[in-house]
């Protein structure tokens, strides 16, 4: 459809049409005997069936067939046949779901998230959904915060790059085409700055910060073309996020440029009246119209006000009209005037799903966001060896993430099924030792919603059975670590360490017997003190979804050689957050052989992570030299090479992954110890050597300055190029 | 001396002796074998005779003789006969002292602690000091930051009474009147913050937060009059404080009305550098001077090139004469022209050091300040009984704080001392049972700075002798907790449970003695999980001073009832920290009984803390009615009136103390769930009881809102009156 089009049709509508296309309404209303997927506080909606026939979207309802039928009967009601966008959370895969966001990031191969990305959109609109609620942009530095897992983690260009290639991977160049979905750019903003690590708690933080280090996300999402933003539930200097204009108005659609449709988490307007910000629900209303917010997920506050308020004369109906040719102006992108139902078919549904091409993709990404975290030898396993495969995750399909609800865990491959296709039966046991959780951990809510407990019988029967497997093994691979549900949204987490259960089994396995390797499966990064005294090696597999066991089995063997990087550092312990790598420089840094009392530590802890943002081994082993470069000084408009000579040590074939890092040295605002500004794998065979170069210019270089404005200074910068975030040979040049 | 004197003065100065003014020596330049007090690392000070005799003022020298014989010396030698200005880190008390500030703000007794500054001024101008390096009035919240011990709590408001008291104890109404000491309010701004707990890291905070919670304090010290301000080593917004121009020019001079002397903390301007701030000394000089701060703690910085910088035309030295007349308009207030020694004589020091009076000020203050925290009935001890004093800290001096430079342990009292004035010997015992710190915990330097560490074996026969006491004794009194080295400036720490040691220790005498009560000393809250699930009672004395053990035997006996209440929260757990009372609003809130499983909370811990804010027990139990409001509305101009009717149920006489919390329902930015607006002792015999009001206006209702001016603004509000910061039953009224 042509603009002009759109602006006859909304001319059009009618007042409460118009307010319709604003209400986003959850999928169970069209649904007869529907299943809930609510997300938040449940609004308590009491809809009319006016109320359903005029709303502009849906949320949380999938199926090729149900959608066009839904589709097919709204159409008929509405007005003007304006068709529904249907939305949904999809956020690592469809059907096939891929690692976690967090494990992607870990990948360091943003190329991998983009093609992962594909195959999501394709699944998904098939299955007759419009706009995925991702990528997730928000910055995070806090482990406790369980909702990292849906995160890129600490570093802003890192997650920038992972942000693109998610938004590109779903909508393409044109959100129309067959198999493209429209992405949905969230929180904004700060979403995951949450004090104390508590979902939804008072966010604060200097604005230089907030622009430099929490803006970059969001903008990298739009800059690649996202068709939408989502708000966040937290305020920003005291404002509710979804009601925040000079957020909305002057930084999201001002200066990082976003024309799309706006659209506010779950319920969020509604609940600027529990933040003590609007007085009702028409403030509220009010409010968040007027910052720009175009879509009310979940609650009815816009339907029951927006058209009072402006036959009031208390808003103006441009002010509405502008939210909707937003969204018709979506509706458009996406091709709906045209094919309503647009992808939505049963046909590709059988076809797509699960299929093996993109179990494959999955595979591969899984493999990829592995993170071997300790190896004092142990691995790769020796197939011919007796083997006990001991812990709760030995035979388990849960590993996918709580986020991942349009995915059926029991679709997945556990260690156990991927093991027996390699393993000889007679020399591998598996054994669960223990559940995911202590028995009476967590909330009520927690507990309702995982599996029952063991009782202290089976507990000890279980943990006894483990203890004679592993004494008579060789080599022991637990596969431990967090239930899927302890990370994700409200799954924030005081105590970041493996459940105390597991810990037990592992320290008496290992007394049994020590060449225990531990598989850990997480959602943030975990204090592993314990685990990494006790275990001789730990591969970090995150939340590795469906093809999670697999992929495992292939670097636990050796088919594969790990090379991922951990995108956020694991603290040495929970009293050490918020701890990154790109802290800004202080007046009393401490630092090796310090003797100084008074400097910037504590007394009982290191200042460092256990392990540090960057970080992850191989199977062989890589030398990198110093950095060396081509000149000593960068001209504004000219550029420099830094380079570096990796060599493959070792006697198996491996990739490395390269950083580059700068450090600006003296700046007009205190600036970041070092900060990642490039990245690059590189697959050598063993003995090979490669000259592997980056090129570095001024815009590199840019921050948001003193002034106020963004830019360069002229002056010293540090260059280290390295494979983890802790390297000491820099080079230096200066900014003329 | 007269305005018009001191320009006069100031005419004839040389550069060369304004920049002098502006410089601070450490003490033991003047002093042949003088001890270090080296509270920063040492700046390699490389000086000349000609530095020292120019030199404004002297940090870290005390004694009446030697300030005297200095004194005269260095004026012979000031080409106009400028006395030096005296200034030391007298904290909570010179020679007699008091408890350390975060436990004077327990006693919720602002006048305790102007009583004690008086006596600390009389102390300290007796020996000859001109200024004192407090109050500091920096807001906390992270019980990991070890200077928590030297603040007053994580409340503007109580913080703010306690600043005001200290600056007008050591001040008076005028500084020249004997016995009166120049207040140095610091660290500003917003040192408190600091991130992770990590002393000298980065503070971020919206500025929303900074006005209205951090800079309160300050601004109390400043509206008391306080003659000086010290700068913090954090940056503010990304720029260094000692060289912020607009945290100094704007905020500090403009805003808050500060004119005063403007003080670097130690080397903070040279520590720019460090920052990446200034690019090498003289750009640190500059920005400093253009900042406004007056005089460069500890480094040459200002001494090596304000003077070239002014000769270069790069700084006016109209802003040299700026700071040099504040600092000789504040050496005029001392009336140090007319009398340079001030107050400095021998013979006051021995009347007053320690003297009766002011060790008894400093006992009234002590048991004031403990907070009863749990008690199943054990307290107080009856003295008849058989009692076992087991721990650490039964005969121990070190409890003064790490601050208390200008004390000696060795005049404190110690438990034991006290208790023999009052149990007869053979029914007590003392034993230490184990040492304070585990062996081998703590930083290189600091284990250098404690005592020596017992070895395994005989750890194990204190331990034994313990048991076999405990298993003996009717009742155990175990005095425990950390190390004074564990708090204080650079001293912070990850964990904050007491010394494992000593929990080990009290693990097993409560299985040989379940009637146990905890004596706990500590500078900071601390996660009592296990302490208060193990022993009976728990007093929490903090760092309790020269009279420490006096105080605690006037409680554990019943002499005197305590009444001391929490200045902070003792969180869960770290995995909780930050916790404050006065949280902003959330959309998002937990409550009791809610089953939403999208709700700001932990999975595995409550949000509340273990113990909240303004919580304190007594030996008898106050019952306190319902507030009620004289009016439901409240005009601007107006007043209202809240009362309750506070009972003593039980059999003692017993002091409580009302805490006034007001909670502004709804206004332009999100506002804490409750804040404190007063506090009131009451003391209560057996079945009195007592009507108690509190009147409230529109003053008390400000803040600063959405647009940025302060005030207040209509709509509801909600009062509670209780006993600590937990209440549930209030009541509402209407601002017109």
């Amino acid at each position: 459809m042509e603009k002009q089009q759109l602006e006859a049709l909304l001319k059009e509508m009618s007042l409460e049409e118009k307010v319709g296309q604003l209400f986003q309404i959850i999928g169970y209303y069209y649904v007869e005997e529907g299943k809930k997927f609510i997300t938040g506080p449940d609004s308590g909606l009491n809809l009319s069936d006016e109320n359903g026939a005029l709303t502009g979207s849906v949320l949380g309802l999938q199926g090729a067939e149900l959608s066009k039928k839904i589709q097919k009967e709204y159409m008929e009601h509405q007005p003007h046949h304006i068709p529904l966008l249907f939305m949904m959370d999809v956020i690592h895969g469809m059907k096939t779901i891929f690692p976690a966001p967090l494990a992607q990031a870990a990948t360091f191969e943003p190329e991998l998230t983009k093609e992962g990305s594909e195959i999501a959109a394709k699944e998904a609109t098939a299955a007759g959904l419009h706009v995925a609620f991702s990528p997730m942009a928000d910055l995070v530095r806090d482990p406790r915060w369980g909702r990292v897992v849906e995160s890129f983690g600490e570093d802003p260009y890192l997650s920038s790059c992972f942000v693109k290639a998610q938004v590109e991977g779903f909508q393409g160049s044109d959100m129309k085409a067959p198999g493209k979905i429209c992405a949905c750019v969230k929180h904004f903003a700060g979403y995951g700055g949450a004090e104390a690590g508590r979902d939804y708690n008072t966010v604060s933080m200097d604005s230089h910060t907030f622009q430099e280090f929490y803006l970059k996300g969001y903008q990298a999402g739009i800059d690649a073309g996202a068709g939408m933003v989502m708000t966040s539930f937290n305020t920003i200097d005291g404002i509710p996020a979804s009601t925040n204009h000079h957020l909305m108005r002057d930084i999201l659609r001002g200066e990082l440029g976003f024309d799309g449709v706006l659209i506010s988490d779950f319920a969020a307007i509604k609940e600027t009246i529990a933040h003590g910000y609007s007085e009702n629900g028409e403030k509220a209303a009010e409010n968040a119209l007027r910052a720009g917010v175009d879509i009310d997920m979940m609650t009815t506050t816009y339907l029951d006000h927006v058209a009072d308020l402006i036959q009031k004369g208390v808003l103006k109906e441009e002010l509405l009209d502008e939210s909707v040719m937003r969204i018709l102006e979506l509706k458009n992108r996406l091709g709906l005037f045209e094919n309503p139902y647009k992808d939505a078919d049963e046909e590709k549904e059988k076809e797509l799903f699960l299929c093996q091409e993109h179990r494959k993709t999955a595979r591969k990404a899984a493999v990829r966001s592995f993170v071997l975290l300790k190896n004092d030898g142990i691995l790769p396993v020796d197939t011919e060896k007796k083997i006990a495969f001991i812990g709760p995750y030995t035979d388990r399909k849960e590993m996918l993430s709580s986020w991942a609800i349009t995915g059926d865990a029991k679709d997945s491959v556990t260690i156990r099924e991927a093991a027996e296709e390699v393993f000889a039966s007679d020399r591998t046991v598996y054994l669960q030792g223990c559940p995911v959780l202590t028995p009476g951990f967590g909330t009520a809510q927690l507990r309702l919603e995982v599996e029952e407990e063991p009782s202290e019988e089976e507990c000890r029967q279980m943990k006894e059975k483990a203890l004679k497997a592993a004494a008579e093994a060789d080599l022991v691979i637990m596969p431990l670590g967090e239930h899927f549900k302890e990370s994700g949204e409200a799954a924030s987490k005081a105590n970041i360490e493996i459940p105390e259960i597991q810990l037990e089994l592992l320290e008496e396995v290992v007394r049994v017997n020590p060449n225990v390797a531990v598989v850990l499966f997480n959602g943030r990064p975990l204090d592993l003190r314990k685990v990494s005294r006790l275990a001789k090696a730990i591969l970090e597999v995150w939340l590795p979804g469906t093809e999670g066991g697999h992929a495992i089995i292939d670097v636990l063997t050796g088919k594969i050689n790990p090379s991922g990087k951990l995108p956020m550092s694991f603290p040495y312990c929970v009293g050490q957050v918020p701890v990154y790598y790109n802290a800004y420089s202080t007046g009393r840094s401490d630092f090796k052989g310090c003797t100084d009392h008074f400097r910037s530590r504590y007394l009982d802890i290191p200042n460092e992570p256990l392990y540090p943002f960057g970080y992850g081994l191989s199977y062989t082993e890589f030398e990198i030299s110093a950095p060396e470069l081509t000149e000593d000084t960068l001209s504004a408009d000219g550029s420099l090479e830094a380079s570096v000579t990796v060599t493959n040590k070792g006697t198996r074939q491996g990739t490395e992954t390269l950083q580059l890092y700068i450090q600006d040295v003296f700046a007009s605002v205190v600036r970041p110890v070092k900060e990642l500004k490039g990245f690059r794998k590189v697959t050598l065979e063993p003995g090979e050597s490669r000259r592997e170069t980056f090129r570095i210019d001024e815009t590199m270089l840019r921050f948001l300055r003193g002034d106020g404005t963004v830019g360069s200074e002229p002056g010293t910068f540090r260059v280290w190029i390295g494979n983890s975030s802790v390297g000491k040979e820099f080079e230096e040049f200066t900014l003329l």
